[in-house]
């Protein structure tokens, strides 16, 4: 179902404009952002993945089109679009590698068939890494020199952001987080992309659903493997209910996800040293509304406290993402920012 | 002993010229730098860290003069001076926090020493961090778009170049790579930090002896152990001499070593996405020159190829460095100009 928003008069946005677009297997946002990063009009839609990318690029060539004229500019006005996909991409040739999500999208020019529709200069990123930069911008490191965002889904993703710099890596591979070895031991985990011993084998809600039914088919009771029993779906959702009931199996897969974060975590902060190691995506058991959000994190800061140094403890901030789901739009204006302003490509 | 060299004729030196300085535990490192990372003049004096470091922040502004002075021109006529030194540091008040091989220096203001006696702006770096800088300008790196350098030695260092940032980190803890968690078991092997599992407790000088020492003690036998029970030492360049006549305990500790550090690459990878890594420091065994040193690049090669994904198996250049012990001057020299062209602080 499309959805919109109008949220910044635009007579107190600061010019330019920017558009962000966040393509994901669900749904297309699209923002309409002023210089300050405040978001001046939003819009969601269904991605309709299996109509296939050209469908896709021209709706949101549309989309960047239907923001403008809702707040009453001309699309002339955007100084330039970004848009955020799911990758691994090309940069280079502005295609997607390798999408679970988008089958069948791979090698289309979206890049330059987005700019086309649209009729303005796209500038292409990694999704992860276009909510990093939303969260850096805007968000919960707002004011920071450097950001690591990990976003906590299906799988793991990662944004890395250093000064104006977003990391992008040498072959489009940058920021890819999830995909730390945290577990080099022969019996480490297997992660989605068929390597062992990932961090997103240890705490994405594949791998924490998988651990949990692992211990029930183990036969560990709980009110957990009762709810199971009754038929309810073991989802992160259920297992952050339990937790919060109590039950072992829950409350134990949870904080083992969240000591696999702690270690993953402190490997960045030894190698990169952030100001903000912010925790985003669906994954986080209601942040700090939720008293299993709260303990989550408080797991995580433990691990990271008892194995990083002294002044890293104390100084490096880590904490919720603070933007939620419309951290890739935002960032993705951001990024479109950043290479208006001639930082990057 | 001191030393001096006199390299590129100063008629065909590129303007203006920088000054590096490497300041280690053993040695202070000077060169005189061109605008292009061609070394003008080099010299090399004991630091004599007991003297305490006022007495080290001036010989060090004399040996900027002294370069000038050598190759005829002004003391004025360097741009500006670069400054490497064993950390953590606090790079913003320009002190060593605290440095294992410089004992008492900790706090004192030695950015601001050298900048006065040697009557030009300094910028101050992390000597691990200078080196992969002069790597990524004029060395292994030269022409890539970023670069990790991992120095083996006592310990394990790291520098992180993407584009023209120094990855310092936001407490100055940045590129401390060595410090990444390779092994998170609880029988992980310790690190001098006093952390467990981290990469230097297995891939440093330091550990690669004592797993050899652990070995030999629960009674394996070989020519390593011949060697040592008839009164050799047990050093790096005794495990590698051994590891080419094929003692089983000398090559196992090598190629173990090797393996670690391929996991901790493949993380810096899926990280960072670096178009280079380079291996430099003292305990690269002949590097491509001796049949060990190949030996010891060719199984981190094969641990990062069986763990990484095949793009970035393919494309990613994992290399011995190639400026040798010159590097940390050099990159000093590189930083100096980064920060005269206004790239950084």
């Amino acid at each position: 179902m499309a959805s919109d928003r109008t949220l910044l008069p635009l007579a107190r946005a600061r010019q330019p404009l920017y558009a962000g677009l966040d393509l994901g297997g669900t749904n297309i946002k699209s923002a309409l952002v002023d210089d300050a990063g405040d978001v001046v009009a939003f819009h969601s839609e269904p991605t309709h993945a299996s109509r296939g990318p050209e469908d896709a690029a021209a709706r949101m060539g549309r989309a960047v089109h239907a923001l403008a004229s809702r707040v009453g500019v001309a699309a002339a006005d955007i100084a330039r679009v970004g848009l955020g996909s799911p990758g691994p991409l090309d940069l280079e040739a502005g295609t997607i590698v390798r999408a679970g999500n988008l089958p069948g999208w791979d090698g289309f020019p979206l890049r330059d068939r987005v700019a086309s529709h649209a009729g303005c200069a796209v500038t292409f990123a990694n999704d992860a890494n276009a909510a990093a930069y939303g969260e850096f911008w805007v968000g919960s490191a707002r004011g920071a020199s450097s950001l690591v965002l990990l976003t906590l889904g299906t799988g793991v993703g990662g944004g890395i952001i250093i000064g104006d710099v977003n990391v992008e890596g040498a072959h489009s591979h940058g920021s890819e987080c999830g995909h730390m070895i945290v577990d080099p031991s022969p019996a480490a985990r297997m992660c989605p992309c068929g390597q062992p011993g990932h961090l997103e084998a240890y705490a994405s809600a594949t791998s924490l659903t998988a651990m949990a039914a692992e211990q029930l088919a183990a036969g560990v009771g709980g009110t957990l493997a009762e709810a199971v029993a009754a038929g309810e779906q073991l989802t992160p959702i259920l297992l952050a209910r339990e937790a919060e009931r109590g039950d072992r199996v829950a409350h134990g897969v949870l904080m083992d996800a969240a000591r696999w974060l702690g270690i993953g975590i402190v490997s960045l902060m030894h190698a990169i040293d952030p100001a903000v190691v912010a925790l985003g995506g669906a994954m986080t058991f209601g942040r700090d509304d939720h008293p299993v959000g709260r303990a989550f994190l408080a797991r995580i800061r433990d691990e990271v406290h008892r194995r990083t140094f002294p002044l890293l403890a104390e100084r490096t901030s880590i904490c919720y993402a603070g933007l939620g789901g419309d951290a890739g739009a935002i960032g993705a204006a951001g990024l479109a920012r950043l290479a208006h302003r001639g930082h990057s490509g």
